[in-house]
């Protein structure tokens, strides 16, 4: 059977998030169930990851292993032509038998887009978290640093996750900021469930001026999620980025 | 009374155009269902004009009398707070009694947007008219000059439709050539019923080399709807502004 690889974008508004769940509409089922009329046979795929309900993709990568008389170059059009208009297939490619969407992943890109318009957007109502106070983005930046490098984010991840360390490395963590939607950018070699959203949650109250810049060095060193500042809504957040090869 | 003025922006996917249709969901509707929960009086509203089904406007005027007890610059916070998230009044102001929405408005911009990447995009499904043959865009520019000026603009009115006169005048027509998003820009003292969406209907068979730059100009002397191109989606089309002090 050849492997395949799929480029993936999607609006993850209408979905109960990528991963495929009985009674619920997901990307996952989605993809599986375009890809098995395609195959005219049963395809399981798999994700670099999971994203939430609401969480969007610029480029999610999934593969998946089947025998398929479509060129692979007419894929995306063949794919596409099965799947509801929220997600598409932007590219796909044969890869090596031992490609795993999930465990090859060295690195990950999450964009998270903050709009701060005096008024919210009917355009972006789905695709930015509308924060009205003005926010203090030097403060951000400079809480911003503490997270770089190799940590414990255990201060960072939802409550009851189970994985076996808490530590991952933060490798670049950029942050663009704009009058209308700023953007905060972070690519690391994993991330724990809910991390970026509990991240930029506890970098908005820095923002705020409701946690002060030190702060966040303190609620990192503790590892305790109760520290740290709310969840960030899930529409703000696009994954941007999948790496396969090592991330220098 | 006070005559208040509203400057408003909508996502159009979700509603059957802007006028007040019974049994139907529209802009208008929502906006008077929010104005007279506001005022606690029936209030009817004016818009500039109808958008479509699926039409978008990033800067529609309507005006209304009442007597609200909200202070002007409180009311787009307070109706706001009474409209769907895809309806949002961006600024009130009072004006003088004898303005109106629709018959002070001395000329109108509305903006087209045509994708042309190879893949349409899920985050631009709703807002723009996605095109994957590439279009020849210096056909498109000089074909649409024909446009500029005063002419008779029946060749791009929709059959059946009732006006005193279809003689506008265009008085700028921009178009900005993207990889991703083109941008058609029309500015006239009116638009005749699905006016913007035939002229790009047409402009875009130019672009296809379907019908010859030259054509274009013997399908608006012949004022003959038959004859020009189809109409163009909904989707793509937005009322980016109304002016109310004569367009110089």
């Amino acid at each position: 059977m050849t492997n395949y690889m799929l480029v993936i974008e999607y609006d993850g508004t209408a979905y109960h998030g990528f991963q495929i769940q009985d009674r619920h509409i997901t990307i996952q089922g989605r993809l599986e169930t375009a890809i098995t009329k395609l195959a005219k046979r049963p395809v399981g795929i798999c994700g670099s990851g999971r994203t939430d309900a609401g969480v969007h993709a610029l480029n999610q990568v999934v593969n998946f292993h089947s025998d398929l008389t479509v060129p692979v170059n007419r894929i995306p059009i063949a794919v596409n032509s099965l799947l509801p208009h929220d997600i598409r297939v932007k590219r796909a490619q044969i890869v090596s038998d031992d490609f795993h969407a999930r465990f090859s992943a060295k690195a990950k890109t999450y964009v998270y887009h903050i709009d701060q318009t005096p008024v919210d957007s009917v355009f972006r109502r789905n695709y930015c978290w509308w924060i009205k106070n003005k926010l203090n983005w030097d403060a951000i930046i400079k809480a911003s640093k503490y997270l770089l490098g190799t940590h414990d984010f255990a201060a960072f991840a939802a409550s009851g996750s189970n994985v076996k360390t808490t530590v991952r490395s933060m490798y670049e963590l950029e942050i663009v900021v704009d009058d209308q939607v700023s953007q905060l950018r972070f690519t690391a070699d994993g991330f724990l469930y809910n991390m970026v959203r509990n991240m930029v949650g506890t970098l908005v109250e820095v923002g705020l001026g409701r946690c002060s810049v030190e702060q966040l060095q303190v609620i990192l060193a503790a590892r305790d999620r109760r520290l740290a500042g709310p969840t960030a809504p899930a529409k703000g957040l696009f994954l941007e980025h999948v790496f396969y090869s090592d991330f220098t």
